[in-house]
């Protein structure tokens, strides 16, 4: 199937942070590439990226970068698709600050996204939800997800109940 | 029309900071409604809107809160609609960092798509692109929209160069 | 024994600092629960804990999070019982911050009693000093542990002295 | 009758931020003083008042002070009472934060229940909550005061929607 | 003559912070122009002034933004020119620093050369140094420059000194 | 008589901030110097004076500086005095942060007693506890003075007992 | 021989950061005493501390303490003898701008000399260099000892020259 | 050839960060000098060499330090060459932030050319541009440079496409 959604990364070291994406879309079965644009190394091919990303076929599009990350704002100055940006807490960078702050900050006109530091996970689940405005199929998953969620808390929860864990404070 | 897309926010003082979404949305004659939900002062409310949102046909919920923003997050957890968190730096914020981090740093699981600081503006072109993924008259709106933002810079780039403001300076 | 103190946290991740609210509470004799409640992933129990909290007899809510936290807050939301936020410092928090402003910058109407970051201790201490406005035997264990802080102070300085650490610097 | 919630402050200056929380104890008909006991400039006064404080009746006490504020956690070092702690805001505080932090980070063994920035109105209503553990008739006027939160919010939506103020935006 | 500085903004709304580097330009007699280049609105105008820029003759680029401040480092990514990146504290800036951050934080091979914020004056400065390096005039005018900072200081303790202004306080 | 502390700043828009350090001086009858030495635009003046300072009679240096401030640290580097920093709030400062990282954050080997942002009173009354290391009468004027704060606390205690002020709270 | 310095701090866990101070005062042959005293588990021994510190011969106090570092403050509220503050970065620190801000940050009248992060070396110079406003001897020890860090940085210039480091990159 | 690059660092512990500046210009065989100048510690040595760099041949200073840097505004002081600063992340910085601001922030007269927190290496390309202004082939040599960082992200594009990484996830 031709993917849905484009991961793109400023640099392949980010690559352990964004795959987080990349695995809960595989778990919504929704088609994906992954893929490494550098707005500052590979400029054109970013511009390139953006451009033609609607062409062909992508709805969404999750970027993520560390340090002065420009590529999710860049790819959405081009794009009219919308665009989630992951900060990536690179090693050179200011506790993260840095990198959250570049992609947060956009200016009118221009939105971006914005998830947590490093928080590729909800990127995926971000961009699955907004497939799912326009499919109940994938919505349905959605949901399904977040009673799981549910469900793992509450699971735990009487298992320390039984195991005395409990029991054990008071 | 049926709204697609929910305004709220969580204090009638956000208004002013928040009326932005709705100017954007009714430039692209999107159906919007805005109402305030208080996550800390009608909580069960905030429940309700946030699980009836979609039954009643929203698509998007952009929601804006200050200081400890908790109303976002807590409407990305019971609904399965994707939400745009706008931070709104209010009276006693610490520099809006309050406001913004508590947005922002959703925990695995439950997303929220944050813009920068008081950018409802963003907030609604962010769901005009949502929407617009599902809807290609939306879509051309907003590639409309970018252009004409591409083209006030150019306008007023040459007016500069025949009033001679460069010159002024070389 | 009825407890009353609830302990509760957002995620069993929190479990290894939470925990110090417990051994305090213990030594102090003074009987609570601990349990997991996500105010992201289980809405739902939040809220029914949050409301049935003083009729089961809890006096004081003790409420850890990490990253955007919203436990605190919500709960504060929906009882009447004194809630002493923890601030958590999870694995992908800004250093702490997002944590703690996120539990501290709380709107008027809503307060949450915050301590210092991963301080679940003094989250014990200070529900013990609350139970002690009403019950003088807990009043008094209070004053015999801050005496033992100072004592134990006292006997460091008395080991060091008599070892001749000074001596070894003058 | 005697009052049972001492607020003090490091300067008269803090007073115009301080009188939120006697309003709201006013408000509940609670009995309390106010009076300023500086740290820095009267540190005898101001062990002799945490010393004497449980003798005299007071149940809790709400300090409030700006910059390095050292008056709550002194105060707390010294009683067995619950202190309340309120960072404010003054003139050269480098935004807030050092107030907030020196009343925030506690070592292990004494704690202050900080509130927001300025919060003197959520000290104040923290100060009823805890009150409230031990006297029925102040913790049901906290549900009162919490119900008349949200009868304000709903009032507002409710006028709101008269008005048209939501027609104005779809 | 033609332009040996490109002094390019985010926005017209930059303009009163960066007339000061077209100013001092001036002062130093180096020829040099002065437009809006937005990023995130006409990213390919960006791209083909960073790219023309030095078959036109320019030798720098002083490139002045707030925000999220994208325009100095992709000018760097396309240019081989040497970039002067300006952050400008706008409107709803929290505080300035994601615009240093933004072009501050280049990651390696990408060097924007940044000075303080707002400081467009200095990055006029810069730019004549550099051109400096390759034109003892423009060299010998830097210095006569840094040696009348030093007169304008030596004369105002001199006044000082007559005016009796120091007597005053001995 | 021959001035023991010496008062420079690195520019004369200091001089709001920095004449609180001469007011108190001059209170306490110390004799002292005002004059404004630039790091930056006076680099060998600086020298001169740091280096030449014990030689005139000087015993403590208070050097007051805004942003990026060099000027208490580089004079603590020449002279053997200890030296005083004022960090002061100037108009593009990022909040003040940029000044007291750069006067507190000395290396091993060369200290710089730093006070509050903009406490340039409080330096005077530190240069003038040093002198009274050395000087008995210094030292009881310091002595008269923390007395007469706290007289002066106590004084508007009394007067707010008796205007009845505490009365209009309970 | 009497101590002349007394360094004081509030937990043993300091004592590892606070050794640098008594080993520098060593160095330079000054009698300085060290012993733990803690703002909050030990207010009263504080107090009487500061209290007999003059009489008992003491001519500067430094005192090192974390998190919200209250020890410096109250001892210099009490005492009118200088004291230097050692911001130390504890487990539970916020990065060590708790520390910092709760040292630095004191109001109109009390100052505290503050060093930078965990600089308790920087510490031990200081108070020597305040003891050599009185005292040829230590002050010239204390020229003595910025030659060193002089010619020890001369000498390892010099070695790099030698064994041809500087050749290896040119 | 002599040096046209002067590179220097406040400490030799900085060598480690600081040779990524000599590695890069002696990839595009600039000739360049390494040494030690301690703005603190070596104060006349600093003045010395920047006052003789420019007579020494030397086109750019890279000034590297950490902590309350000094260095590369005190040598933009002194010389009229251009001075890149690098901020170095040293052992007791806050976070690398008084570096950071240390170096930035300087006032209007004396620029640094500031770069990212231990990005020698952007310093270094810098240097090469501002070389390149005046030296064609240098210039070129920037550009294969910056073209081969290009190649170096497309090549891993290719290879991640050909090992079927991409495959894997979608």
């Amino acid at each position: 199937m031709e993917p849905l959604v484009g991961i793109i990364m400023g640099s392949d070291s980010d690559l352990t942070v964004m795959q987080g994406a990349s695995e809960i879309l595989k778990q919504f079965a929704i088609p994906h590439e992954v893929t490494v644009v550098s707005a500052h190394r590979t400029p054109h091919r970013m511009i390139e990226y953006a451009q033609t990303a609607k062409k062909r076929g992508l709805k969404v599009i999750i970027a993520g970068a560390g340090g002065a990350a420009h590529l999710p704002g860049m790819v959405a100055s081009v794009s009219t698709l919308p665009v989630i940006g992951v900060p990536v807490k690179s090693s050179n960078s200011i506790d993260g600050w840095d990198s959250v702050l570049s992609i947060l900050q956009m200016p009118n006109g221009i939105p971006v996204a914005t998830v947590a530091l490093n928080a590729s996970k909800n990127a995926g689940i971000l961009a699955a939800e907004i497939l799912g405005t326009g499919n109940e199929e994938i919505s349905q998953k959605i949901e399904a997800y977040k009673n799981s969620l549910n469900s793992e808390v509450i699971e735990k929860v009487e298992k320390m109940k039984k195991a005395g864990w409990e029991n054990k404070f008071d």
